[in-house]
């Protein structure tokens, strides 16, 4: 069976771990800390990050390259899109969630709060986690705003884009983050994406010693 | 006919330039400052970022999505490579210098030393830039190492692996941010990138008051 190696907690690993449900596709998972054991991984992936796909003799790495991967391996339920410019907006919002918010948030939130801590690299730089969550309030009226006038983030229909964006945003609504108030669109939005059966696995997760905050596992919050 | 809007010296127009042509798209380019004419921008990409194609009815922003657009609506040629493991380990490496090396690398030196002060945020701070000196030199490494056993990045053929990382490593070459010394592969490789037609226009171009140090566009460096 298919295997993925991920980190609990990292954005580009659950977008993937939806992704494979969304798409029906059997996977183990396999929990690491590539750190830890970075000899053993820089084998696997030279860069020693998480998440890393093996299926078969295929060792895949990078989160966008595994979505690609699973997108022309395992080509039924396209999450990309069916028409060229639905993909070029599909691509347009994972580049926005993987690079620009990932950037301007998710780095100064996630890898302060968390990665840095887990790897022993000191305590969290105040002045990164008030930029964040200052940038963090912009990018939700941006996604209020996409979802005001359609049915999904990228369109008529739930894409790769919704997984990223869906995914960066658990991580630090479970990090107590994310302040829900005033932001109607983007938590209808997050609302549909929590009920979704490919949700359920990340909504139970638990870091031992890090509560998430009461609402996270809360589908009508 | 198609038009790239770019910023000069910027590593993800840069990599779509040499996409173009390496795949002998004809493309006219329009210079621009996103940040100067927000408001005129922010229509054509929400992100006000460079860069953006236009094709007709499309506008494809996120140089990412570009790339993948160009290998999906003109086929010929492809930059991606022809099997799923080529394909695999192409989109490993762009993930590599646009998400890793961008986040250790270009984000420390070219946003700092050349967009901070064009965008009018002051001056660089020599802190990041001590850092992402240090980490270009274990990046020069591992190209080394690539280049030891493969014809290109990725492989046997060229593909938007080499293009991604000429890209960024041009940027910092102009400003004088690459030392050379020791990185023989590295070098190697680059040379043979550098020696390419489609660089040429990335080697002639020139900022206002800020010159290139004197290797810059020698192919022979």
């Amino acid at each position: 069976m298919m295997q993925l190696h991920h980190v609990p907690l990292c954005p580009y690993c659950r977008k993937i771990r939806l992704g494979l449900r969304e798409k029906a596709i059997a996977c183990e998972l396999v929990e690491f800390r590539p750190w830890e054991r970075e000899e053993e991984y820089l084998k696997l992936n030279p860069a020693a990050e998480a998440p890393i796909l093996i299926d078969g003799d295929a060792v895949v790495c990078d989160s966008r390259a595994i979505s690609d991967y699973l997108e022309e391996a395992y080509t039924k339920a396209s999450l990309f899109g069916r028409t060229q410019s639905q993909r070029n907006e599909t691509r347009r919002l994972m580049g926005w969630f993987d690079s620009k918010f990932t950037r301007e948030v998710t780095d100064l939130l996630w890898r302060e709060k968390l990665l840095k801590p887990l790897k022993g690299g000191g305590t969290p730089d105040s002045t990164a986690i008030r930029a964040g969550s200052h940038n963090l309030r912009i990018h939700m009226g941006y996604i209020s705003h996409l979802f005001d006038t359609r049915r999904w983030l990228a369109g008529d229909e739930m894409s790769w884009a919704d997984l990223t964006a869906a995914a960066h945003i658990s991580v630090l609504d479970y990090l107590g983050s994310v302040n829900w108030e005033g932001f109607e669109g983007a938590r209808d939005w997050y609302a549909k994406m929590k009920s979704r059966p490919s949700f359920r696995p990340l909504l139970t997760e638990r870091l031992v010693g890090l509560k998430p905050p009461a609402h996270y596992d809360d589908l009508d919050f």
